[in-house]
């Protein structure tokens, strides 16, 4: 089943895609609560698909395939650095927009940012000291994020606040697909239609369930909570008027649009 | 005025301190939207007082005492490098403990834990490109934070999550004073009964109102958000069995006692 949030007519509400693709239908309350369908359903056209979920905390895997870790090092001349542990670090849930939003280049900066295109996890449970057996059943579903960076500021600065949580950084969307395997999906970001990366989730240096069980050890996972679990290699500079994308198999296109602050 | 979120009978309501300040008066709704008296009061025997606000973000402002970073550069044998610009971290909602209530070391840790007592600023309203005149006008009022660290995770790991974010690691509270001058308050942190650190307000590096200022060029401050604002000193570990407390004149005592996870 693939969920979504839309806006139709000035309110939001939750929704399940129909199977012909272009119908939603509507949904009172919440997906991880109490929900009914209300009768109404609407056409694509009808609607603003916005993120699907704004969680209680957006986590960030960071270095997660060998492709990032090694691209990320030859930038600076440096030997590939692998991470030792799965630890996340922590994104702004008020930086999150949705697909077909902008991402705001702020004034003060150099004027590009880089995508990282990435799937993420969207838990259903709270989960504390779980097994990695265990750690699927506290799923949700998946959905797509990207992880806009400024390289300058993320480079410079002695926290991430900037270079990778001004408001409008974090495009999520466009849908949340439950039932799926989080080892057989394939991700591919475009930069203005070309491609610039085309991986595979089941190249992650950690796997889904891995980075539940071990996030699981020191805090508790909650429902809604959001993992976005990485990218592939290291992306170059988007400038206003540019397009990004990035489309996953079974889930959909995340498509966003660079702008500079007016 | 004082306000407070607390237990009874099971059921978490908001309430504000009555002049006594021994009796709550039950409020419903939520502070930061619509909200009105119920009636019902109760004394501070009747409930359990819990952190004043669970936020949409918590941020910490980290090194905003010359003391702070003086100390923390003296353990490592190295010159004091104060920021050059304010910049905040993240630290997990999930974290968050009220008053009086158990912050739980991590079996796999070395035992021991450190803290950083402090003021934090909650927001009132949205918050974007404000001026540092208008910032303080964003305010809703002002609690205690205490900013628990690990300092052999946080040493060594790429991120804080485990350094600063497990489960417990973020005691807040007792109240939120509204109406306070951000610039007046005496901040005094106890170990076990024994003064560790006692400082001012007055000497944070960037005052309240500049942080608000230069976090809403970036990103948008919510109604609810908080900031801690920074402990004076580099203060030693604390092992199960220990007491920690941060006393703030006209806020309230943020008590809260160290065990080990079973």
């Amino acid at each position: 089943m693939k969920w979504c949030r839309f806006e139709h007519n000035g309110s939001i509400s939750f929704g399940t895609l129909e199977d012909d693709e272009v119908h939603v239908a509507e949904v009172s309350g919440h997906p991880l609560g109490d929900h009914s369908y209300t009768g109404n359903r609407y056409s694509l056209e009808q609607v603003r698909i916005l993120a699907p979920i704004i969680p209680p905390m957006l986590y960030a895997a960071g270095p997660n395939y060998r492709g990032h870790v090694e691209g990320m090092a030859a930038r600076r001349g440096a030997r590939p650095n692998y991470p030792a542990i799965p630890e996340p670090n922590f994104r702004s849930v008020h930086a999150i927009i949705g697909p077909e939003d902008n991402i705001v280049v702020p004034k003060d900066c150099s004027g590009a940012v880089q995508p990282e295109g990435q799937l993420a996890v969207v838990m259903g449970k709270r989960a504390r000291n779980v097994s990695r057996d265990e750690a699927l059943d506290c799923v949700f579903g998946y959905t797509i994020g990207n992880d806009i960076s400024q390289r300058v500021w993320q480079g410079n600065d002695r926290t991430m606040f900037r270079g990778k949580n001004c408001d409008t950084f974090k495009p999520m969307g466009p849908y949340i697909v439950t039932d799926a395997d989080p080892t057989g999906f394939h991700i591919v970001v475009r930069h203005n239609g070309q491609v610039w990366e085309d991986f595979r989730s089941r190249n992650q240096i950690w796997d889904t369930a891995t980075w539940i069980q071990e996030m699981s050890r020191y805090t508790t996972l909650h429902p809604g909570d959001v993992l976005m679990l990485g990218t592939q290699g290291a992306d170059g500079d988007m400038f206003p008027g540019d397009t990004v994308s990035v489309a996953v198999d079974g889930i959909g296109l995340l498509r966003n649009y660079i702008v500079a602050e007016e």
